[in-house]
């Protein structure tokens, strides 16, 4: 049996038993978009996201300092999406010696820039050798606890009747991998998106000061990563399509496939944060529907969609 | 300029400016082999290290579990070679789609069975797609505080006088890499010892406990290493070749080179400890040399001795 029979998420779940980690320190462990645990009274958060050639960007186009500033914003969204505050980074570097020192300062300007921006300090890393590039940060971030209770976004914290809400608009990165395909560069407003992601730190802080203990960031595809979120609260979804946030420059660009991009595309960054109405009303995010009892996520439209998302094996 | 032209050792000292962050809080940063943070009031350290495939193990010869445990131990020794206590790990596994699960499910099994042993927990992680295998552990640990300040195995720690030393044996790794290059297997002593490194997180904790403040694991070599404590300390350091822990293994397998690989083989992941005679008398040590005002590593011995330790681009 290969990888590619059981994909990503069957890899996942079949070393989840070996992996599964139980102490009283430990909040929550390989399942959610970071672990977190507590040290002398405070919650650490901890995640870690890889970028390798070929597969999360394409070398040969030379973006680095693009690169540099996606490889720790793909883990400050995850941080993001537990309603945390990003803090320290560990950076690994896999390079080929033939590759340009250049290539590398540009990379880790655009990291640190990246880092600037959130308020991350860079505190060591690796450097090895490999024929193929890939960046791997590990993040730390630090969570807040309510009333004794760690105050944070899980997959597993919706309730039926609470409202789906989402930041920004979606299916802009995958629109923006589409013009990249078609030659369009760093300027185009959804190359941009695509390459320079933002993640949503200040709006998953204020979810979890305004009460809502459910979200995750829309890295794989709203479909499926909200199809996270029914799984494992053990509820349903239904989405009203015309409600989903697409941008001008999206719909301008693919008006036959913008809804697809949305709900399908993936690397958006955005924050899926679900609550009840009275909590999601005070972000600034725009609700797309509601959990219901039942499984599955359902998208209301006149359109049949049934789309998976991203897959690291299968795609 | 390409990678190669500087070596792993020139890259991260181009790096390092970069990144050089300062907060009350950082005790540590990317100088050492881990990085330490203070976070309500206890010391969290944090290291990464990648295995690479073709690089640091050879995936076709299948030894999945061996490399599961070495991924991690490598890891563990550098929070040994801080003084601390392994916690909590992250993996991120880069694999191509068509290796077979079964090879996933032994390298997890090693890496399970390093992490029972040293009290590890894997609280998440990262499976990606590559067609370079790679395995890459964040690890977290925790450090003490003795009076109010660290109490940590720091590179820049040693004072002139003070002793070297260093555990276990040296170079049996690298006799073990010579000696699967002849076809020997994971039952050969020295094989066990290339493949298998057992970290020591109980000498190091002890060393921290006798008042040691200097120390870091052998990855890279005894004369490289000890050149960084050099580097990092101001001073010299004057080692006894014949006081050099070597294995009745090693020197009946390789007479002649037994000495080389003690010096320079690398990965042993042994703990090299420098202080004051009372406190390193206390410890299950070797003696192999002292500190001295200068620069630089001397080896005192009939045989002329300069060769360098291992190095990422340039070997």
């Amino acid at each position: 049996m290969k990888l590619s029979d059981i994909g990503e998420f069957g890899l996942i779940k079949r070393l989840m038993p070996l992996v599964a980690a139980e102490s009283p320190d430990l909040i929550v462990g390989p399942e959610d978009d970071a672990a977190v645990w507590r040290v002398g009274g405070q919650l650490i958060i901890a995640t870690t996201d890889t970028m390798v050639d070929g597969v999360h960007f394409r070398s040969e186009t030379g973006g680095w300092r693009d690169l540099g500033w996606k490889a720790l914003a793909v883990n400050v969204s995850d941080v993001a999406a537990m309603g945390g505050t990003p803090t320290n980074a560990l950076v690994t570097l896999c390079l080929p010696p033939e590759l340009d020192v250049a290539a590398v300062d540009e990379l880790y300007a655009g990291l640190m820039e990246c880092a600037g921006e959130y308020g991350v300090m860079v505190v060591g890393g690796d450097v090895v050798r490999s024929q193929v590039i890939a960046v791997t940060v590990a993040l730390f971030g630090a969570g807040t606890e309510r009333d004794g209770q760690p105050a944070l976004l899980l997959r597993n914290g919706a309730k039926a009747g609470d409202l789906i809400a989402v930041t920004g608009t979606l299916g802009d990165s995958a629109g923006g991998l589409r013009r990249m395909d078609d030659g369009a560069g760093g300027d185009d407003p959804l190359v941009g998106r695509h390459l320079r992601p933002t993640p949503r730190v200040a709006t998953g802080q204020a979810a979890v000061a305004a009460g809502v203990r459910c979200g995750l960031d829309v890295s794989d595809g709203l479909l499926q990563d909200l199809g996270h979120v029914c799984e494992m609260s053990g509820l349903g979804a239904i989405l009203q399509a015309d409600a989903i946030p697409i941008s001008d420059e999206l719909r301008a660009a693919y008006p036959d496939e913008a809804l697809g991009m949305a709900c399908a595309g993936g690397e958006d960054y955005e924050l899926l944060i679900v609550g009840s109405k009275d909590k999601i009303d005070s972000l600034p995010v725009t609700v797309i529907g509601e959990m219901v009892d039942g499984a599955g996520v359902r998208l209301i439209d006149d359109k049949g969609f049934d789309r998976a998302g991203w897959d690291a094996f299968q795609s």
